[in-house]
């Protein structure tokens, strides 16, 4: 988002390229987001279980009417809405288009059905095609950047439906199970290594090739002190010597807040974690399964993975420090698209940092905020990232449900430091 | 339910008749229950609105719960339970009975499918039905309130079904309709007349021929003062009145807590009401419509009848005086089986006491409270009604989407005086 | 409050007596109020320990802001407020005398002084003498009724600043005492027995002879079944046998949302009972102390007195069957002026119901409403009673706290069933 | 606290110097700390007008507590406690020291009173004189951080009294004043005018000469792109134009959870801003006065600041830009001792940056994060800046009621980003 004009220009050139592949990436990626539903029944679609999670008829409306909104309603001639209600239901947080259902309130939504929302998929769809095939070269480059926003802005969807149907299968005392589970090659971890780096002036921030979100700008420098990273994601069996050695009852361990929301809600393990027996099992896509020692931890808040690496005697890095490190990795990894949909132990005998994209979003312990010259894009596009920048930390990485395509180096996600539903864990890190 | 040894007793000579009856009225009943589904698609099976409110889905499954629970699971040799999980899904409040699920998080559950609900259902009946016919004679007599009590309580639930649908429609901004509007053949009120009655030693609560809760008895006497009845309804021309002289802007009007929760709700018209470009429409189950004057007002809360008598120079009756007062009066009126779903205008030209059963329950000035003698009984039915006699206040006449044959001049309904989303209305008092 | 006309006029004949009869009255009843407040000092005036609670201050001001504008303001020409901020900082409830401070609130009063508010109550007393004085005989008789409020409001809110300030010492980790203690004749109680009464068709409610508040009356007409009342108070070994009987840990045994409060409180015993090496301690005026099995049990709710009469097998009485079984008790007993500040052991030897004046207030299963008839009066004062009937339950008798020339047997108070910081304990009741 | 073993050993040399700088600095701190008293009565002592507040008396027994707890309990041989609840009682948040009276029931206390508190002070000081008298040289020289410490806690104290007693005198309807209003010498501000910065690689953190907290620590690089500041700060007639031009009604405008806050809280103005017949008066320490347009802008959340520095075109400045830029200028400007107690009218005619230093702390836009390389120290003094490196963000350079020898170019005070009561204004900022 927020591409400067010289950029758009410069794809000119290539328009037609750019057309097609448009035209198939945009098939690709809506059919993907379908494709996740299909072990989904009607009353799946329904349920918000937390304020949080959004209802999956709702994600597949919503993504639809950003496609609507930005696109169709602002440059197809003629266009008309195909409900004159989902302007209203389907409007995410974005003020500056006008009035929205309360988000809180989207379990409270029987209609429109969800053949409904399918067929207003269809429509978008219908239109979009139209679009992209019959838009002038200049028009098709001007919104090439809205275009890409809006498919990376689905996958982001996409990632959320997994995450938000694991949380509803989890309230219910049934425990459903999204898939079964698909088996993983590796079942022992490697030692955990420490990998240096120098630090000193780097260059943090995306380059300006291919996309990249507002917030991954400008690109601008950074001074770094010499730092290590870990070789690998913080295992379960890792997690659990904190759990037995009372990282849930040593308030010293924790920040202030994290203490308190950490005795709020009884915190005793990550989410979805549930002690049978003296064993802990826990909650998957895949239904609830034993917690295996050599898979990454889980499903950690923030207060949590500071929490414990204060005990391991480490820190986490930063976001900088992170993105350095990941400077020259391959954008590799266990995403949504190898099926798991859950993080796998890392492999033997490799060397170098592994992990680093995939499995699970890695807390960094960067507050969320804007770079330095950070403008967002005016207008209501502009509200896509800037004006969370309060009281969020950021992530790295991605995850075992993101979809491949979708992750950058420079990619920033975040979240409170309280939530737990995404898949998140820890990397370790310390002073060189 | 309660109903002692002796009146046990007293159905043995007539069990043919008895078995055939139940076998006749149970199939009724569970009928009468899905039928009330058939305007409903899946995805309105679902959803709760709000905490008081139950997911269509969890009305059908509770009901069969019950029957499962008190006759299934006690009195059928070898039965095994549908589903596990079903006696925590589906137990609503019964303490006795063991753990249950959270109330306000209904909402939460996709899963059981309608589909396996339905099946909960056939799996239920079939069972009934056996045991309805094989029960030996004194089985069936010694079971006999225990069956009248699940077939009342089926029938409660069919009431709660079409509230709570009402509600789950409201909250949504497409305002679906349940079914379309049913003409009434009435447009205009008679005008309202004072009724005298004598008072003195009354006898109140049920006589204990026919089935009661245990709420309706012991029959005792109660003295009294002379009073008078309003002949019919208060009309939503007459409760316009009311908001336009500022009703629900006037703290003397008001009982303390009524004007606190008038307050902190922003109540400015009863539940359901909008004003639009000046006129008042509603949102009824045929949709949204204007608020027509000569319908009895529906939806207030028991403050807002207390409110609007006081106003009106006036009070409530109790409902002892409500009880006597309807002595002789004929249990006929605007019932579910009617079809309106809604109040409709009193009938011209008739004499005596109109609307007393049907169109909308009538607050009264009664707290819920046990009659003197008042003993729950033994066990988990116990619970049934006791443990509730606290902080509500008694309702009396059944509505417009209350069974026919579910009412009597002894019932006694009751809701916290903040509830609006029942079908409530009000008839005026005074001394005489 | 609200004494009819006639009787306004019936007190002209004795004027002089009325007058001095007030002067007399009001000098004892002003000296008391600040009598009590001799243990404090200036810091115990300031504390609002829970919103239920008032700080002293305040509870001294408000009583002068009682006569200040019912009778200065409306009565005494040419009269100048005090302050032109205490209408507003001392107005309790009286909506239609205008705004006022949140209730909530009143602990954040640093200003007025102590000693402003002494000066306010000096200011107030001299021109109240002046209007006693010199109020022609028509307007003194005229005025009686409203004189005999201001009087009797100022006795309930001397018993509130004992009950507020025992909460206030109660949070405070250093519990102070408010005086030593007094020690108490009688240390062993008699067995309880039970008294029969016929019922039948009894008066209820005040007679009009001399003050009574307006939900007293009017005097009308109840019928009532034959019961039977114990002798004396629930003592504390009895009530610490329903503890260790479970009776807290048995929702069967306890009304719903009085179940629900229970849980949500943590409640495990009376309120100011400490567990302490095994045996039960209580915070009482005098400091903490030993619970002594013989003296009343105090400080319960509504729904521990109701749990505990379901355990024990019998019943609250209802607030008729109290007033007529009280008919013909001396109205004698542990009163405020007796010093003990705390129920004590039933005398032995005696006959009769016993301690049905003093003590404790005794809980009856009576929601408080107004009695067939009942009007407020018009304007401000209306507001006194009538708009509290409403989830509030009637407690009479009487208890240590009380100022004894206060109490009346037709005397009603009132609790939410939840409250525990009022002086409220327990007399059995069942059918005869 | 945290100075490295080096550093302790360093001052040994000269440790009768630091004897005497100790007890001269003790006297002086503690007396101006109860000189701060001086205007208030005994009952405002009491109270805690908010859950941020806390009574005057808590401070000056809490400031004790620090000098009991830290010094004489752990160093000064046979030292008794003074009073066995103090330690309850007066622990702030030393999870560590033991479990603490609840924060937000402070205000709940009358006792100890006014006067115990003033005793615990004496005997406090007493034995503090003692110890810094006859401790050895290397103990001195040991212990020296931590009396560096005591003595900044007890200036934060200092402080936070006149926060809390300004808002204490706001919520009373009756808004008592501090202290008459000293008059301020200039009534006209200067022109703002940037001051441009190179930016580069910049030291930022405490150099180690002199005390500084832990927080300051260590001084490390960062990089800084070209920056400039406004030459002062905002004033109030500035952001008079932000709220006429619709500044709290645009969410445009706003960090989304700024916004919520906003809306929640009905925000219009800063905190303490009254609208009166269409002018803005608003509450200071000298009472209700005037808002006059040139002085400093004041009570503003982060939320409000970053709102007015985006609609002015603007930003704030990081808390590294703030410390570059700071270098070089002179410590000097408004504080506490200066007796305005408010911010002052920049004065004309300087040079360079102006009001870098008093007047009002300076929302920067940098969250609140430990520095590289930051290490709590151990034990529960490690407990008093990181664990709250968590939703807060840094501001800088005091304000009117900060003691001026408590103020530091490396100085980083925090709050939460809707916090208002604190003295906090707006520097605005940009990219070079």
């Amino acid at each position: 988002m927020g591409l400067p004009e010289a950029q758009a220009e410069s794809t000119m050139g290539k328009c037609d390229d750019l057309r097609h592949d448009f035209l198939r990436r945009y098939e690709q990626i809506r059919s993907a987001t379908e494709a996740l539903c299909d072990p989904l029944i009607t009353e799946d679609y329904i349920v918000q279980s937390m304020p949080d999670v959004s209802p999956t008829k709702w994600h597949l409306a919503h993504t639809s009417w950003f496609f609507e909104t930005f696109f169709l309603k602002a440059h197809l001639g003629g266009y008309r809405e195909f409900n004159p209600h989902f302007g209203y239901l389907f409007n995410s947080y974005y003020v500056t288009v006008g009035d929205r259902h309360c988000r809180q309130n989207r379990g409270q939504l029987s209609r429109p059905t969800v053949e409904e929302v399918y067929a207003y998929r269809r429509h978008t769809d219908e239109h979009m095609r139209r679009l992209l095939r019959d838009l002038p070269d200049a028009g098709l480059a001007a919104l090439a950047p809205v275009i890409e926003l809006g498919l990376n802005h689905e996958q982001q969807h996409q990632e959320l439906m997994l995450m938000d149907i694991k949380h509803v299968f989890w309230v219910n005392p049934m425990r459903p199970a999204y898939l079964p589970r698909k088996a993983a090659a590796q079942s022992e971890a490697p030692p955990m290594r420490w990998q240096e780096f120098a630090g000193g002036v780097c260059w943090v921030g995306h380059e300006g090739e291919g996309f990249a979100f507002d917030n991954e700008g400008p690109r601008h420098r950074e001074f770094l002190e010499p730092f290590a990273l870990a070789s690998r994601l913080v295992t379960n069996g890792e997690y659990q010597a904190f759990i037995d050695d009372g990282g849930y009852r040593r308030p010293e361990l924790w920040l202030s807040t994290g203490w308190a929301t950490c005795a709020a809600e009884q915190w005793n393990a990550p989410l979805y974690w549930i002690s049978e027996d003296g064993k802990w099992v826990h909650h998957t896509l895949a239904g609830l399964r034993a917690v295996e020692r050599d898979e990454p931890v889980c499903h950690v808040s923030y207060f949590e993975a500071d929490a414990f690496a204060r005990w391991a005697g480490g820190r986490l890095a930063s976001e900088m420090e992170w993105e350095e490190a990941a400077d020259g990795v391959a954008i590799e990894g266990n995403f949504v698209e190898d099926g798991f949909h859950h993080p796998v132990v890392a492999s033997a005998g490799a060397g170098g940092l592994q992990q680093m994209f995939g499995d699970v979003w890695e807390w960094t312990r960067s507050p969320y905020a804007g770079y330095p010259g950070y403008r967002p894009s005016a207008g209501a596009l502009g509200e896509y990232n800037g004006k969370f920048m309060c009281n969020q930390f950021v992530l790295r990485g991605g995850s075992a449900v993101t979809p491949g395509s979708h992750v950058r180096r420079t990619y920033r996600n975040f979240f409170a430091p309280d939530a737990r539903w995404q898949f998140a864990g820890i990397r370790l890190a310390r002073e060189a």
